[in-house]
């Protein structure tokens, strides 16, 4: 599914609009955390490293946020972003493969903070399958497709090795999965109305090299 | 430093374009072990998962590739792409912070395929240094600078919790890390100079979450 440009009604705007939504969600918490109500235009844009006309746009395409001359009230604009995005209720979400990487997202604190639950793991190798790992029951993949469909988890990580990918998508599909976040280095095939994110290490590593060494050329 | 568009004397084109080019790559490799020397363009735009439109146009930015009615030389193309993205050399790697994703990532196949190698790890924590992970001894951060100075990595990967990942990516911009792969959810401040690329799984199970909410909508 195209996934770099999404277009409403009134306008299109990038992917990248919503990972940056993402991370001002996340700064606009850690200022209430801080006690912070209302902040100006100017004091939340240093905290967001982004140019202050970026933050604007950004925001537009939702409607009106702040006051002129007063700023942006915290607590409500946590709460439009989260509803933006979705996150304003918990998202159940299904891991499969429990290697090091899957245990590390386990383990990975940020999820709870964001409304995402991890509520089930999967993995066919049978010493790991009855093991609790961070409060999560590992099960067996042959119970993949009846726990998720009884759970009515809609989301999944896929953590397994690249081999098995493929073929583990199809089974999540199957499951009535309907988002992949892969960890794999894996193209997956899926379903058009199938969101899958690819989170792919080697990938990021090259386009920064890609970048440093653009630089190097022009110093 | 902006990295959403990328324009050189001919063209412009997007991030997600080098992104691309990075799993071409991945995928084409996978062709060549399997003896794969020419691919026509219909027989590798399903391998891909992209549209032909898309391979073509991602390609052209960077010149003549294809021959018509022949298809892709699958070696020459591997060449090409490395070129282009700057993995045709070895690039050592530092990472810091080893915990659960650190160690995950210490032991990360995928990162040798590409000429990336992980040459030194940092922790501040006592029991972990000295100990050999994956080939790589966890060295004091106190060493950081020296280290890193003397191995000449310009590339680190920043697995610290985020209360301490501003602090950290300053200490590598002072040992002349150049690029950072920032697993923390922080946005960092770093000279303009100096290229982060942020993974972050919160953020994309947001944005997963988003398209999600989106599509329940209009069904």
């Amino acid at each position: 599914m195209e996934r770099e440009r999404i277009c409403t009604k009134k306008s299109c705007f990038s992917f990248d609009t919503i990972k940056r939504l993402s991370l001002y969600l996340r700064n606009l918490k850690r200022l209430k955390e801080k006690g912070i109500e209302v902040i100006s235009s100017d004091r939340i844009i240093p905290l967001l490293n982004v140019s202050s006309a970026q933050f604007r746009k950004d925001l537009s395409y939702f409607g009106e946020f702040g006051k002129r001359g007063v700023g942006y009230e915290v607590g409500r604009l946590i709460k439009e972003l989260e509803e933006i995005l979705g996150t304003n209720k918990e998202w159940k979400i299904a891991l499969v493969g429990v290697g090091r990487l899957g245990q590390a997202l386990l383990g990975f604190e940020g999820f709870s903070k964001f409304n995402i639950k991890i509520v089930c793991a999967f993995d066919i190798d049978k010493k790991k399958v009855g093991k609790v790992i961070e409060g999560v029951k590992v099960e067996d993949m042959k119970k993949l497709k009846t726990i998720i469909k009884r759970k009515r988890v809609k989301i999944a990580l896929l953590c397994t090795p690249p081999h098995s990918a493929q073929e583990v998508s199809e089974k999540l599909v199957a499951a009535g999965i309907r988002g992949i976040l892969n960890f794999s280095p894996l193209i997956l095939k899926v379903p058009s109305s199938v969101f899958v994110s690819n989170v792919d290490m080697a990938c990021e590593l090259e386009s920064l090299i890609f970048f440093l060494k653009r630089n190097e050329r022009k110093v």
